[in-house]
């Protein structure tokens, strides 16, 4: 998916919600603002949006000096949804249909973006998991995909934000473990997991977890490891959390079944439907491609 | 009031916005947003925000070719605040202080504002007259501001938006007609209300309406006509709306009522209050000046 003149604006309040992650000093925040202007000014907009991003967060980090502005609120959502873990665990367990609940979980937790906002808070996360629970689903979805992955060898699991991957965790277990790779970050880049993140959520101690090389709030196979790029390109089912991996990959020739909750106008527009959305849909089905 | 760097993801969000008003044409969208974001880069942010407004929406207007993008909104929002008005009225009349009323509902007209929000739906704006109509409200400043009205020889009220006048009307007809100048801006900016909105108001066959000769979306006086500027400096009473005229008139020196919807987080802060608030005060007891 390419950038539409509307992400714009959201770089610039992105970049100056990063620089104050990063620092108090507003001299910092006025000199990323205006670099990140200047930057935007002359961007090719045939990139998708995540490899914009990708740029402009190397400048908030370089002219910050700090090599990840969003630790704290990473580990601050890491322990937040620790937290609620057991409960949501035992929500699951019960369900009459646990991979239902926990796919329906895990989009809830894709609501942890500060990509999109600038503060999520705790309350928002709850009214989001009740929204989520009770939501209108695609059961013809949920059927293929449950038949994908009983057919499938190897899944691979693309994680998106640090707090939101103890949510996927939910998920990741109704999965066959032993079939399953999760993949994080390879650096830093807004609040998305990285290793450290999938070690908080217990996923390593469970699963194979990788990091894919890249610093890109998203998957851009061209800025990923090769190693990422050969489990990618091998795995049978793909499973893609949140915005970022959608905009990187909603054109990819693979079998991949997104999972993310609409949270911007521009993404809505490219899937033909409302902000605010559940999005649970396999890659070959989507509709609008633009 | 100086132009804080908050303010520049709205500006490139304004100026899509007014592009989009103008002209169907993407590659104009893409032009103008790619011109304001150079164009902010390099801004200097000691002007306040409506200057730097003017300079955007003069580009705006240049590379789209539209004097006028907010023709139709504006035209729309004065029908709209038209067939209101004679309820409204009756509210005024109705009431046990018909200028408290008037003042609640000025201010409630103060949502119509294209510079703050990309949309102003019906809803939004009976919801604001009925919030506006119920809020908290300073009575000893309604006090002062009703003895400032009977010693004043002369009263400069400075209207703010289109649709906006109609509910300004409401307040003028409180005041002694002989005494009152209104004045509008001298030439089309966002949705701020020209001479051709106060015909339309009904305003010009009531009281005296002056063009203020400028394209600043608020009162920038250096960019005023000089027979507009005599007008302001001999007022003895100015009762200023909206947040432009706030942004460009916080420091002056003048007897100053202000009367807005605090509508940005930007102005909340320097007021030192909350988004939403109704705003009703006299220059000289402002706080937090910054």
């Amino acid at each position: 998916m390419r950038t539409y003149i509307d992400c714009m604006p959201c770089f610039i309040r992105q970049a100056l919600e990063a620089a104050r992650h990063a620092t108090d000093d507003p001299e910092v925040h006025e000199q990323v603002v205006r670099e990140v202007l200047h930057l935007a000014s002359d961007m090719d907009m045939n990139q998708n949006p995540p490899a914009i991003g990708q740029q402009i967060h190397r400048w908030v980090r370089n002219l910050s000096g700090d090599p990840d502005p969003y630790r704290r609120v990473k580990e601050a959502f890491n322990a937040i949804a620790l937290a609620l873990y057991p409960e949501l665990r035992e929500r699951v367990n019960r369900a009459d249909n646990p991979l239902e609940t926990a796919i329906r979980l895990a989009i809830a937790g894709n609501i942890i973006d500060f990509g999109v906002f600038g503060s999520v808070e705790t309350e928002m996360l709850e009214q989001t998991i009740d929204e989520c629970l009770s939501a209108d689903f695609d059961l013809s979805a949920l059927e293929e995909f449950t038949e994908a992955i009983q057919s499938a060898g190897r899944i691979l699991f693309l994680a998106d934000n640090a707090g939101e991957i103890v949510f996927d965790r939910l998920l990741i277990e109704q999965l066959p473990l032993e079939k399953v790779t999760v993949a994080v970050k390879g650096a830093p880049i807004i609040n998305d997991a990285t290793m450290a993140d999938a070690e908080a959520a217990g996923l390593t101690s469970m699963v194979k977890v990788i990091d894919n090389g890249s610093d890109v709030p998203g998957t851009l196979l061209r800025s990923c490891s090769e190693s990422f790029q050969y489990v990618f390109e091998n795995a049978d089912l793909i499973i893609a959390k949140g915005q970022g991996n959608y905009e990187t990959l909603s054109e990819a020739d693979r079998p991949i079944y997104f999972l993310l909750k609409v949270k911007c106008p521009v993404i809505a527009e490219h899937i033909g439907c409302e902000t605010g959305r559940m999005f649970f849909q396999k890659t070959a089905v989507m509709t609008g491609e633009k």
